[in-house]
């Protein structure tokens, strides 16, 4: 299992991290399975959308906040974040990608986000081969 | 890896593919693992769900619909397609199936569905058996 | 594979079951690899969230079940449970966990929750090992 650091500056935000997980790919060194990513806390999560327009990562977590707002008159846990505890239950803790040749095999618009909904900190992501 | 290629026929649209997949699986010939089914797609996903009545379906797109309308004032991607991404992302672009004795091991309920956001279109999905 | 035996007492609920899952694991020996948790079911799902404050737990059942009520004039299916299909498909049927020195890799603070949305039910999990 590889471990990555990161740093996220805004309460919430998608932060690009198929470089990262492709270096970890490579450094491992094996050419054909699976690559599950995992995302070790309960106010984050795992998301695969564009690359291209940013435009789609900011509508997506502008929507997101207005189904979902920070503060709601009838949220009972005390450190006021259930917004993020939610959020990251919806798109969820992990994904599989399947490795061929030694190459993440995704769409050419495809990209992994580490999704952060209760920022900014210090977040870890997990990654193995099978 | 094995790949499906699928045609939808409208915008969203929910499209049973166990059949195909379990093809996928007896063309492959392994008998037990995970099948790890991904659509390489930022504006379809999968969904498991009924297999059974029909208005399942629709009441789940319906319902989806109007949590998440096409149309906002507030969406600044130009090409009018940000619902679609952030259904994609909620759904999931992957389903991971346990094999074993050959068979696809799913509740009696279940079926895997494509879920086409963004059609109609021709869209692929990729099979791989570990 | 092996199947624990859940029975929920309530319509939505989230019950940990990250225990029964660590037994299993342990039950079968390997100490290395992804575990896959699945469940066979139409109307419940699963959830990896906060194990601490279970206002976490309420509010993340109480605001889902806002967004996404029970009853809506325009649901066609005549069960009555849409919601409970909609809200399994947007936090999926499986999680993958890693594996490593037998110990199931999870953050501190997380948890691997049943989520029942049409209980209550007798409910199976299934859990395997690659």
């Amino acid at each position: 299992m590889q471990e990555l650091s990161i740093q996220t500056s805004e309460r919430t935000q998608l932060l690009d991290i198929t470089a990262k997980v492709a270096a970890a790919v490579r450094a491992d060194g094996r050419r054909d399975g699976i690559v599950t990513v995992f995302v070790p806390h309960t106010t984050a999560g795992l998301i695969i959308n564009e690359n291209a327009d940013p435009a789609v990562r900011h509508d997506l977590l502008d929507k997101l906040a207005r189904l979902i707002p920070e503060k709601e008159a009838f949220y009972t846990h005390a450190e006021g974040n259930s917004d993020a505890h939610l959020k990251s239950s919806l798109v969820g803790h992990s994904a599989q990608i399947i490795l061929e040749d030694g190459k993440l095999q995704m769409g050419v618009w495809q990209a992994i986000y580490f999704a952060e909904f209760d920022g900014p900190r210090q977040r870890q992501v997990w990654i193995k081969i099978t």
